[in-house]
């Protein structure tokens, strides 16, 4: 058996070659070389045999001019010169080859034919190939941006984070990057779209990001799973110590179907992989949002927290509008999770800044004493709730106006950090004010959502991660 | 029996008094006036023993002033100064009084004799009541904006639309006001808040509006249906006539507990109520995010739609990106909507500009086309996709980039109104064109989310509601 590179070759390479590079602006050759050498700060190899130069860079005309010198090569030719350029790939000693490339596998007959003379490239010389059909990866540090969608200034757009991403489907993933990540609605640590996996895979990723002390938790996008076996060790493996959330798409004939044609692969027995991804403690969804919306909470605490009952699994709801507080209880129980009996204590202290009308209860309903007593009313309040020892998080729904101007996130802040209890936040109202009330929360690590349904998903999320992680410790069964 | 009004003296008074009025800013009395004056037509009476004027507007020192002059009076002053007022109303021949002011059964004890002395006055001399315990209501079409929360030029910023929007909860009807409203999430013709329904109650609101020509459609929040055979009996009316999606909280102990201390109502047998909403035809719904994603798909386009096959359940999903078809297979199957087969002449015509290495199929993996054609691919896909007898609806999961400003809305457009089928699409990308995407869709009625799970909920919600329309014109059962 020839000697096969770990993904630090795809991730942190040495040197780059980027095959297929061209000055034509508006290309995804373009995009690519671009890209590179915009964000990666070590030697970079443009091959194009047509081209002397490119972007101010010395152009070759095949890898094997290069012999010694590329740790990675991104590939982006037609599917039918695929085959060669990795022969040269070989040739040259480069360790990884990123097939950006479509019109594989997933095309069927003569692309088939392509994908089989790689895939035997790669297990006859130990080339590691990644994709191909696939829009790349980026890493935030060591920062490499290998998609060939061009991003300008990715290194100052791209902020480090401690999310890892991993999806099937390259446009997605582009999606991914271009909404979220460039948005700015979380941070990363390494993203990457896996495409038709004939030699790295979705096991080998997700297990290269367990290991990754600079990925804290992960979300993925998968089509499928194709040793359901070998996902579920690494998923057993994560549990209680890095979040997991998983979309696994193809629940039904049609997508199932679907994801055949799109990435070539088989989407497995769906009720096998569901059954395997609840006992390995991973969250499963349906929907990209929702997914996204995780990510956001891990990125910005990957928990787990301290847990303050034996169920774990108790909430407080702080709200301006016995409305909201309303709705949040049902969604909260339709999610399993209970609503907490507050101590006899924390009510007695709750009376203190309630007006006499009102006895204090969960949902904490706060608009009475916060118009009598202002914007401090809330560290009044979730000071008691935070301390409450039944109480293991706190959902809290404020309204954005002007007030949130004089909102005491630090003290507050400082009450979340003693006692390490999750809280996740809705915020509806005056959409001017959103983006600071966000930004004051994300300091502390509490994410801010506009739908209460996201709100109730992350605090199930964390919990569950938490109450895993205690598992783990104790050395009780995980998930 | 004394003659009551019905609701016009509410939401068209042809005059108005403001009873609490003040000039100090930051006052629930001031945001009233203000907001009456700014927005309202009719002649307006500040009423206030301690002011000669308000505003620049002579002030009375009690409604018995101004007998016979005053439609409509809104009161805002403390909870015991009400009765009083009410009587002062009675005696002025005032037909309607909309109580902003809490402190009544939401609190129990004093409050509920004080409600109960109110609940007398309305039943004595026929005063129409609204509220208390209310944020108060808007109407676009004529101009009354009653909130005490202040809204400067509520006129410029409300546009009028055909959406009705009924909350029981204060805050969160000004929040839907102040987020989703104001922001321009959607168009409104009416929208209030009901509060504790001492005399006006969510049936008659809702009567109204289904017999309102401005009003096409309707979201109502409701913690408590008092009277479920009435509720039903209206929504049913609505079936196959205009569009009703209600959240009804209070689905568990805790949550309808948390809806009797807020507004003082029983939440009644949740399964019957669910039952009875599914029989009319009424969508029900958990999320306030779901709520307002419905709101904006009726807002835009209140249907029904042409439906083309007899199952009028078929969706065909056009879409840049195959791992975004095989998710909103996978939710669309979940709720319950088939994936077109689509007609053998359609992908004939697909095969024409789809690559040759790719199959047509649906989803319509636009993706290879589009890079080779250009954005003008979607006008000739949608074509042949909306002409498609078997297909009923279509979901549309572009990319946004720059060739957004050359997106073919006119052309599409075009075909859409030809063929009167529902499209709802999603968008994802580069956020700075989805404003732009966003607004030249909805010209065409088209709503635009940037979750997939809002489309699916909008598609199927406009399916069946053309479904129930379709029954009730062939005379067959409703829902």
């Amino acid at each position: 058996m020839p000697e096969r590179a770990g993904l630090d070759s795809f991730f942190a390479p040495a040197s780059v070659a980027v095959v297929g590079a061209t000055p034509t602006e508006g290309k995804g050759g373009y995009g690519i070389i671009h890209n590179i050498l915009d964000s990666y700060e070590g030697p970079v190899y443009p091959v194009n045999p047509g081209r002397e130069e490119i972007l101010g860079v010395k152009c070759y005309p095949s890898l094997r001019e290069l012999k010694g010198k590329v740790e990675l090569a991104i590939v982006f030719v037609p599917a039918a010169m695929v085959p060669e350029v990795l022969e040269d790939a070989v040739e040259a000693g480069v360790k990884a080859a990123l097939v950006e490339s479509g019109g594989f596998a997933e095309v069927g007959g003569e692309g088939k034919l392509l994908s089989d003379r790689c895939k035997e490239i790669s297990d006859k010389s130990g080339l590691r190939i990644w994709g191909p059909n696939c829009t790349g990866l980026v890493n935030t540090d060591p920062f490499i941006f290998a998609p060939f969608m061009l991003l300008r200034k990715a290194r100052e757009r791209l902020k480090p984070g401690r999310l890892g991403i991993i999806s099937q489907s390259g446009m997605l993933a582009a999606g991914f990057m271009m909404q979220y990540v460039i948005s700015g609605f979380f941070t990363t640590s390494k993203a990457c779209a896996i495409g038709n996996k004939l030699d790295v895979d979705e096991v080998e990723v997700l297990r290269y990001m367990a290991e990754d002390p600079k990925t804290e938790a992960v979300i993925a996008y998968l089509e499928s799973i194709d040793d359901g076996r070998a996902f579920l060790e690494v998923a057993r493996e994560m549990a209680g110590r890095k979040p997991l959330a998983v979309i696994k798409g193809g629940r039904y004939e049609e997508s199932a179907r679907a994801a055949l044609s799109h990435t070539a692969s088989l989407a497995g027995s769906d009720k096998v992989i569901d059954g395997a991804l609840r006992q390995a403690g991973a969250i499963r969804l349906d929907d990209f949002h929702d997914l996204m919306n995780l990510g956001k909470a891990f990125s910005l605490h990957p928990g787990p927290f301290k847990l303050a009952t034996e169920e774990a699994n108790n909430i407080a709801i702080v709200t301006v509008t016995g409305g909201a507080g309303v709705a949040t209880i049902d969604m909260a129980r339709s999610s399993g999770m209970n609503i907490a009996d507050l101590e006899e204590k924390t009510l007695e202290s709750l009376t203190k800044v309630f007006p006499d009308w009102m006895p204090p209860g969960n949902p904490v309903d706060i608009w009475p004493a916060f118009e009598q007593h202002g914007t401090d009313t809330f560290v009044e309040v979730l000071r008691d709730v935070l301390a409450d020892a039944r109480v293991d998080g706190v959902i809290l729904l404020p309204f954005a106006d002007r007030t949130v101007e004089y909102f005491p996130f630090d003290k507050v802040g400082r009450e979340l950090e003693k006692h390490g209890k999750p809280m996740v936040s809705w915020i509806f109202g005056d959409i001017r004010y959103f983006k600071l009330f966000e930004e004051c929360w994300n300091e502390f690590g509490v994410p801010v959502y506009t739908d209460i349904r996201a709100c109730v998903l992350a605090m199930d999320a964390y919990l569950r991660f938490s109450r895993a992680a205690r598992s783990k410790r104790s050395g009780g069964p995980t998930g």
